[in-house]
């Protein structure tokens, strides 16, 4: 250990529940019991045990998620890089506890566990297990540590599972959820992957049924194939080409024989090597079999009914080279927790990594997981409290994705924008909104401080969703052009859309969708109709550079250009009623612009509604 | 056998060579003979023997492409949809010859042979073979054949390397080479999964250090598992999703058991479990070796070296959804051979079906394949022949993606381009012409039969490219605003953008790219100057819609709009240099347009190339 922010020397804890008369009951209808429940804990339960935090681990890991367990240990545990004094889950801030799932190997029951009745290990007598059955475990614990309601509960890959499973199962026990890398349930690629890996086990000759303790060997040369191929799962194809691509190891020609000789083989090799060490087969066998069986949607009759019942907090978060559990899935649950009016954040972070990118891409996740703690402890007061101070960012290539976009072509006025004055004017306080395209959150910000709405925003960029997070923001990132077709009809107040409208793919689209999940839509844009466009046009015949058009030809966003006249025949086309229409003037034409709106605003506001349906 | 467009019952072949003391040498360095090859054909060989085709296997198959082997055969060869009467291997037009691979076990020579030294079957005795040794057996197979020069190989797979390996290795033995979901190299992921495939085989207690036979027993378990890994890597997350989902095989629980219970499971077990039937398990590890070693760019010293050697038409197809060998690789191929100024038409087929979409995308392959090879027996000779006679269409979900587009952007005056006749009249004969967005490859086919260009098209959409095959047009699928960043400095005569400027992504960029590749770019677009332009914005204060700009400010592919004067100045300050100014008139103004053309030409033909670099 050598980490100065390292959390330190941490002691493995165990509690022991579920003695008999009162074994648990699990989800295949078999009892269990006594179980023991590995788990470590780093930081300090505050005074009114209000700041715990249940980190959830993957397949593999264990109970070991941060510092070290002697001063000679070379590795930390596995998320040190996101636990500790001033990391993403700040140990000044929140008390983590981190605990061995039931079934595994590393100090909770599971299958290399006596068997009280025989004596034994239990192999293949140990019942079979389920996520839910993981998560009662993990509630007991958490009760034995005298816990109410956790701050958060936060996982990736086998832990989203058990995150998303807290948040339904018990949904009064946890203030927020972060879901990390996973998804509501696996597809057939996936569960296809798993079988194949415990078919090489179960075929082992040393597997003897799952009792090969009694001979005192294991199914090594099957646990490692398994382990060998779940690792391909876990990289992608891009961190393997850069990682190894064709390179021989020792050696610059191919050997002719069926030895391991590329260096992609080598590694392999160590992986499996490595983890036939330290883990047992039959847990892994169990574990499988636990992530396959685990199906959000098939529980609770749909993933809506599913995320009806959670009512706290939550942020998703997938990467966007991950394809065991690809971004798409993530965004399911997204995608009906936006439905069921829940508050969801939702960033796919960038990354090269595939599935493994929840342990590496570390810098994005201190931004996203620390700022949204902070929030959940102590959500930001608009206009009261100094705005939150962010947390250090390391100098990594990744930088340049943690930043806010510096420019966007919303910027129009040398960075004021006018037209948000006027927009929240226009809101009715406690109404819920869209903000499509929210940047950095700074018209949602205004809109929360002024008049209390319930909002949400939709952005493409990552430093964006970064900075709507810092803020306690919430936003879900997403392409307006790819529609909004997982929301429901009506389903919020207002749809913002302000100096976007110019720059999206289908404009059409995009105004029938927001009519569609919205009651009233807010949409601005620049004035095409403006006197100073038409004079340039006329007098130079070349496309206009104006301050509200302010690039050239060869390098606008703006895809489309329209005038308040263009917009207004097209609802009257569409049969769009138009509530309102503002014209915007930033040079002094105001009056003007009042009266000759197409000729003397340089920017127009519209509040559109869906006209009658006769 | 009931397919009336079946070629009806084939007969398995076999020619054996490579006697003592002439046995055939490896690339490991060893000899081996006899040889014996199996092989079957279909359709005739013509008089002078220049209609032959040599279709090549994938790993798993063999020679058996089309037909049945008997009358009670219910399951044809594994091509039979693309080889037969007026199919994509027109076996009315063409003679198809099929071999199955040295080191396979259907027939032809491997480690499941008897080796002559010991009278036992050869095992790991078998001497390591690579995609070269099996090319090498298959050149002596068509030398026997009395066959001088192939009109083509074609394959999917590692057929497709063999294919690569053919026009690189034999480059005066082909005309053609038709090169399908391949790569040039594998890359770490695929190694890596059948380097698992191997353990799982060699961990087989039944393996015997490959000597099975010598118990009669053989690694069924471990085959099997290889076999399982393998096919899942050859569907696709969206196919497994679509065919299986989270199924249950003849149940709707959960049985809380590690039998197999989804039906990917149960699928994956008859697949492992067809396979070990018939397959070998020692012809598994030697072939997947052998593709293993494949690397086409290292045995020539890089991919453009290996590019330099060939000299005939080639064809590349890959499959949009092809996760094992992906379409980037394939692009590999395609781009060294633009460079090396080889005749190459690329498309990579639209498809949900992964890998195995080889197989199964048999609408688009026979339009693609059926007209490349017609083209390569007789070249379409424009404005003398009549065109080429379209092969049936099926009528498939995928038909839609089989036709041209019926309409673009690019046609604005009712469907008649006025800008392609001046083109024509301003390219110089027989050079060597790059058409960026070439739509059906109209323009082309005017500058082939007019002047006897060296032309490749560069095309978006999938229908516009079985256009340019069945017309013989050489066209590589690619997006513009990717960029030539493949294509070196000045590899051509002529760049031509005829309008589509104004809908591309970046036209600085692709201007760029378009003057560093070649030394005269002809650049066409409407003029947003033209007088009735002008006059709509300026009265309306509306955006404009005309002949030329024919489309609402909404459903305008058009993202950029310019004039004439706009590009006069854009290549003033960018050092470009204008050497022909045409503004054309499409509505009687031509005499005024040529004196005022910002304002009377609504549309503008340039000439420019790169200044002076001073």
């Amino acid at each position: 250990m050598n980490d100065e922010s390292s959390i330190g020397i941490v002691e493995p804890q165990f509690f022991t529940f579920a003695n008999s008369p009162d074994e648990m009951e699990l989800d295949c209808g078999r009892k269990l019991g006594p179980i023991t429940i590995g788990y470590e804990t780093y930081g300090t339960l505050n005074q009114d045990k209000s700041n715990a935090v249940l980190v959830l681990h993957a397949l593999s890991m264990d109970a070991h998620a941060a510092g070290f367990h002697d001063i000679d240990d070379r590795k930390p545990g596995w998320w040190d890089e996101l636990i500790g004094p001033g990391k993403g889950f700040d140990t000044d801030e929140h008390f983590i506890i981190c605990s061995n799932v039931l079934g595994g190997c590393q100090g909770s029951t599971g299958p290399s566990s006596i068997n009280p009745e025989t004596g034994k290990q239990f192999g293949l007598q140990f019942p079979i297990i389920t996520i839910g059955d993981m998560v009662r475990a993990q509630r007991r614990l958490v009760e034995h540590l005298g816990i109410k309601k956790l701050r958060s509960v936060a996982g990736g890959s086998m832990g989203g599972m058990q995150a998303l499973e807290w948040m339904t199962r018990y949904a009064d026990l946890t203030e927020s959820a972060i879901v990390i890398a996973t998804t509501p349930r696996l597809g057939a690629q996936a569960i296809a992957f798993d079988a194949v890996g415990r078919h090489a086990i179960q075929a082992d000759q040393e597997f003897h049924n799952g009792d090969y303790h009694e001979v005192e060997k294991h199914p090594a040369q099957g646990l490692s194939i398994a382990r060998m191929l779940a690792h391909i799962t876990y990289l992608s194809d891009e961190s393997m080409r850069s990682k190894f691509g064709r390179a021989l190891r020792e050696t610059d020609h191919y050997s002719y024989d069926f030895g391991s000789e590329f260096s992609v083989e080598t590694y392999l090799d160590y992986q499996g090597a490595q983890f036939v060490n330290r883990f047992d087969a039959n847990s892994y066998l169990y574990i499988t079999k636990a992530i396959n069986y685990f199906d959000l949607a098939a529980s609770h009759g749909g993933l809506d009914n599913a995320m009806a019942r959670t009512k706290c907090k939550v942020m998703v978060l997938s990467y966007s080279s991950d394809w065991l559990y690809p971004p798409y899935q993530s965004q399911e649950i997204v995608h009906a927790l936006t439905r069921q009016k829940r508050d969801v954040t939702y960033c796919n972070i960038k990354s090269d990594y595939g599935h493994d990118a929840f342990l590496l891409e570390v810098d994005a996740m201190r931004e996203l997981i620390g700022g949204f703690l902070r929030n959940v402890a102590e959500p930001y007061h608009f206009g009261v409290d100094d705005p939150p101070s962010a947390p250090p960012i390391s100098h990594h290539d990744s930088e340049a994705a943690l930043a806010p976009e510096p420019t966007s072509p919303r910027s129009i006025y040398e960075g004021v924008r006018v037209d948000y004055d006027m927009i929240v004017k226009l809101v009715e306080s406690g109404s819920r909104v869209l903000d499509i395209g929210c940047g950095t959150g700074e018209l949602l910000a205004q809109l929360l401080e002024s008049k209390q709405v319930d909002g949400v925003g939709i952005e493409l960029r990552q430093g964006n969703i970064i900075s709507c997070v810092r803020q306690g923001i919430s936003v879900v990132q997403g392409d307006i052009d790819d529609g909004l077709g997982y929301l429901p009809d009506q389903s919020f107040d207002y749809a913002l859309l302000s100096m976007t409208l110019q720059v999206v793919k289908k404009p059409e689209y995009v105004l029938a969708e927001m009519i569609r999940v919205a009651r009233r839509c807010i949409v601005t844009f620049p004035n095409f109709g403006y006197w100073k466009v038409r004079a340039k046009v006329l007098m130079q015949g070349r496309a206009p550079i104006t301050r509200s058009l302010p690039y050239a030809w060869f390098n606008s966003p703006n895809r489309h250009v329209l005038s308040i006249k263009d917009f207004r025949q097209y609802c009257a086309t569409r049969n769009i009623q138009i509530e309102r229409e503002i014209p915007l003037s930033s040079r002094g034409e105001g009056s003007r612009a009042a009266t000759w709106p197409n000729l003397f605003a340089d920017e127009a506001i519209f509040v559109i509604s869906a006209g009658n349906r006769t």
